[in-house]
């Protein structure tokens, strides 16, 4: 048997009509990727049971599998159900296990179920309910010809841990994948993607030349440049030990220069975590950025026990009243320390950074994307400017992840 | 003939993978569906060419019109261009005018231009160059069978450009519409969907018995909640009247509380507008949202005119060292109020607004979603609280469009 191939059908004519963006076969593509599994088309289709009987039909045909997404709720709109049946040759039978769940989580919530809610409860004849059932809409499997069909909701948290805790594991079952498959994506900052390429270029000739690992590169803007590993072995342990050996060799060549952090762990997470750690409280001074540097800190639950605030002076008069900076033009050098020593000075904080510049369109002193950072640590300050070739909302998300990582470097170089 | 239908197919193997989320489908599906032609699929394929062709070929069987989005590009990966021909059953030909215009753009930009970019002046034979080419990928349109295919790049602005400017216009043109359409967005805040339903009705059941126009809902968040009124007619200016006419209407019947703006005009934007034409400052006194007002606010160009700055007191010392705040609970009218009289007077500006709350996800002081709000227009502080049943994410967004659109209001009423 060759490689299994799963497709995706996402139903529902808001889809069609732009109101709402496709993320969820998006998300499942890339789960489907990362567990091994071939993926070659995602279709989208109104919420018409002839198109979607078409459309599930074709896809049975030139997949092994295929994940259709919505079209499960309890209204007249949600045709799914009712469309696999005729695709099986079956009629749809009441589920009483399935009254039973659904009506229990109507009456926890102490309110009377709507009885078209019971619509949900009906499960094409020989079709098998999922046994994850998060909400009230309950997913179904059924095989077609040789061909497994998998339906979920359309309601993301939903779909995911129908997907994660049943389908993939069956899917790769399926495909007869024993292996093992584990990813670690390493976070950085500071280095082009090409840049990031070239460093490991003789890391990633090995791996094409003896395998165990492949990398992969992912921009992703104020979230940093992502490597990822993907390790695939015949036991957890294998994988892991794998895994995090070469994560290892990586970050010999990358350094904790470039590294800020692993998998879902943000800078301002890992900035949080090394003030929390040494005792430290950060304040802010803000021009160009506005509050966006501090409405990302603050975006991390109990920020609070480390962050003191910011302080957004966005006109001249505010940098001069309330930070102290003095008679000096507002994109410069001096203005900028001026900022990081009055952050720490006004808000009582250890630590801070500042940063100012001018974000465009228009520029008004400076020529625009000219921007000055600073970090005040331990009462030293250090400074910093770039001319950013981008847009005003780039030129403030660019100028954010470079200082909030300035900070990060002398955190970590502390005693 | 019936009505035309088109299709919309993306190209690349990343957004298979969830690399990159289709959101040029969605625009285009949104497009389709503002200009009265149907749109019944979309498919995502990857970059392989015996794939790519089985879909062209599949969306020519049963749509009328399909735009092929992306591989228009010049990396060997860009195949669009070679299976078009493949389907148009012909060669490739060497285009000279784009030669040219494609040479001029890197002329233009002083560098010398890759090779590879002369596989961008490849076209089927006997396909259309579009006129429209804001970049270095010419869009194409051949006629295969009767049905027409439209291949476009998928860098977003040099799609929307061909597909507004070329595409639209022509399809419509076949489609044998003639009808002008038209739409303008009500952008609300203060009511939810099922509320704006309900006060609107009468005039909904007016339209579905007389026609003229349709109104559709779409919730957008932070954005508010917008009322979308389309219009169908036979020339522009009897549709534009028809849509001023049923905006007036629906205003009447919903106020200018719940109504902000209009069409793409941001809540902030009408906030700059509203200070700016009574010669006001504004200064803003942020706790549970860290600066994410603030960084709203200076997202759009030339907010520096009226916008001081913002004191973003996260710490309870901050707020009575910075803004005067006394010994009260920090969730609470008193503090709020304070924090409103403290930014105007710290950031020297005419009006401000503050919050203050829990945002959870575990309580310090108060209930988590209990938020207070506060607004200081001429001097006089007017608060309010409420307690959103929301994550922490959303409790911050809701809090700033409400706090936000409480200053609006009063800077309405403003003498």
């Amino acid at each position: 048997m060759g490689r299994l191939s799963c497709e995706v059908v996402a139903v529902g004519t808001e889809l069609l009509l732009g109101q709402i963006v496709d993320t969820n076969s998006s998300w499942i593509g890339e789960q489907l990727a990362l567990a091994g599994i071939d993926s070659y088309y995602q279709t989208k289709v109104g919420d018409n049971p002839t198109r979607i009987k078409k459309v599930l039909e074709q896809a049975l045909n030139r997949s092994d599998v295929v994940i259709v997404c919505g079209g499960l709720g309890p209204t007249q709109d949600d045709l799914t159900r009712d469309v696999i049946a005729e695709v099986m040759g079956v009629d749809l039978v009441t589920d009483d296990d399935l009254v039973e769940r659904i009506s229990a989580i109507f009456g926890g919530r102490n309110r009377p179920m709507p009885s078209n809610n019971l619509r949900q409860a009906q499960v094409p004849r020989g079709a098998e309910v999922l046994s994850t059932m998060p909400g009230t809409a309950p997913g179904l499997k059924a095989v077609i010809q040789g061909k497994t069909l998998y339906a979920v909701p359309g309601v993301p948290w939903e779909m995911k841990q129908m997907v994660n805790e049943d389908i993939l594991p069956d899917v790769r079952k399926q495909a007869g994948i024993t292996a093992i498959i584990q990813s670690k994506t390493i976070r950085t900052w500071g280095e082009s993607e090409s840049g990031l390429a070239e460093r490991l270029a003789g890391e990633i000739e090995r791996l094409d030349r003896e395998g165990g690992a492949t990398i992969a590169f992912l921009a992703s803007g104020i979230e940093g440049l992502k490597v990822r590993i993907t390790v695939k072995g015949d036991s957890e342990s294998e994988v892991a030990s794998i895994l995090d050996t070469e994560a290892a060799v990586i970050a010999s060549i990358l350094g904790d220069e470039l590294i800020f952090s692993y998998d879902d762990q943000t800078l301002e997470e890992v900035i949080l975590d090394l003030c929390r750690k040494q005792g430290l409280t950060l304040g802010l001074a803000e021009s160009l950025t506005g509050g966006l540097i501090g409405s990302r800190i603050t975006s991390i639950p109990g920020s609070s026990d480390v962050f003191n605030g910011s302080i957004v002076a966005y006109s001249g008069r505010s940098k001069k009243n309330i930070l102290g900076v003095p008679e000096v033009p507002t994109v410069s050098k001096e203005a900028v320390e001026a900022m990081a020593e009055g952050a720490c000075r006004v808000l009582n904080s250890d630590v801070s950074v500042a940063v100012t510049g001018e974000a465009g369109p228009n520029s008004l002193e400076e020529e625009v994307g000219r921007v000055w950072m600073a970090t005040s640590v331990g009462g030293v300050v250090e400074s910093s400017s770039v001319k950013w070739p981008f847009d005003r909302e780039r030129i403030r998300q660019f100028t954010t992840i470079t200082v909030l990582n300035a900070l990060r470097l002398r955190l970590l170089r502390a005693p």
